[in-house]
């Protein structure tokens, strides 16, 4: 009934995790709102679309006119930190415990998708293990599924050479807080296989 | 660690049923859509802002350079239907069986929040029924709510004097489609008072 509004929650829905309706809720809530928040809001978006992209070392964001913030010196240099997405370096940043540099792949591998390792930021990584004299360690945090698994060991295997970095693997078991009542078999049996000694 | 996108994130996540995350995904989204997309997106959202308002007649959205395509003389004189937001009417309008006139509240009465009958669109409503001569139903879809049922109370009695018009209230009970077993014991025992002769 009027084309705009179609047209606005079609683009809204079109956005993850947003359907036809909650994007017709959003419509109606931009049209409550002050020209001044919709003018921030608009030169927000083109703004970070303009001026935010990918460092071409660690693949996390960065302001393109600046230097990367996360591969500076002021970095914990021996460690770096392998995940698939920006979204999951910038998860583990703000959980605010770790201080070393990232690298992102850029995806997983997917043999049934035809992604294979020079499909995914590997060789870069392999470069800069080789590269950084103070590095001690990799540590993968590609997601617990078996791409992401699949993955982790693919990498393993692939800097075994560099003999003096230690590869670990993110902590994975029963996600903390939960209850065993409540969790997947699955995940249960799997939390027994990779228990680990406490005396 | 870049301010555009906690400043993206903070506005997105204001957006009704979205959280920090879902904003986080969105955001990363935008970044991967070209910036043809990007421009068509932002030029549409100001395009909505500014070119759409209220009818100042039936108090649904309209082009504001153009008539209100749901006052005009094409649809059902006879009827009107009186809801509490314009989005109400929107979903009213996409369900494609109702072709009467709209009349939008912009709110229900709620004494505890200080709404009384003159903070909503109630003497508009009354000067349109005593007009239209043609009219014959006021159908009142307000919220099944306890200030939606009790502005739809409000509204028959104030109504009442004109009475060649007949007021009545949208159907509510069990949601159609919905089972028993999983229903909530209050809508379960207004269903069996609320009970319609078939017969």
């Amino acid at each position: 009934m009027i084309p705009v509004l179609s047209e606005l929650t079609a683009l809204i829905s079109s956005f993850p995790g947003i359907g036809q309706k909650s994007a017709t809720r959003i419509a109606f809530y931009l049209l409550r709102q002050p020209r001044q928040y919709i003018h921030h809001l608009v030169k927000t978006i083109e703004d970070f679309r303009e001026n935010v992209g990918f460092c071409s070392q660690c693949g996390v964001l960065k302001n393109n006119d600046r230097e990367c913030s996360l591969c500076s010196a002021s970095r914990d240099q021996t460690m770096i930190c392998v995940v698939e997405q920006p979204s999951d370096a910038f998860m583990i940043e703000n959980s605010g415990d770790y201080h070393g540099l990232y690298h992102v792949l850029m995806g997983s591998l997917s043999p049934l998708d035809g992604i294979g390792p020079e499909d995914i930021r590997l060789a870069q990584l392999k470069k800069r293990a080789a590269q950084n004299q103070a590095l001690q360690e990799i540590i993968i945090a590609t997601n617990p599924s078996i791409e992401g698994n699949a993955t982790a060991g693919y990498i393993a295997e692939d800097l075994k050479e560099i003999s003096r970095v230690q590869i670990s693997r993110i902590a994975m078991g029963l996600a903390i807080g939960s209850q065993i009542e409540f969790a997947d078999s699955k995940i249960i049996s799997q939390s027994i296989k990779n228990r680990t000694p406490i005396t």
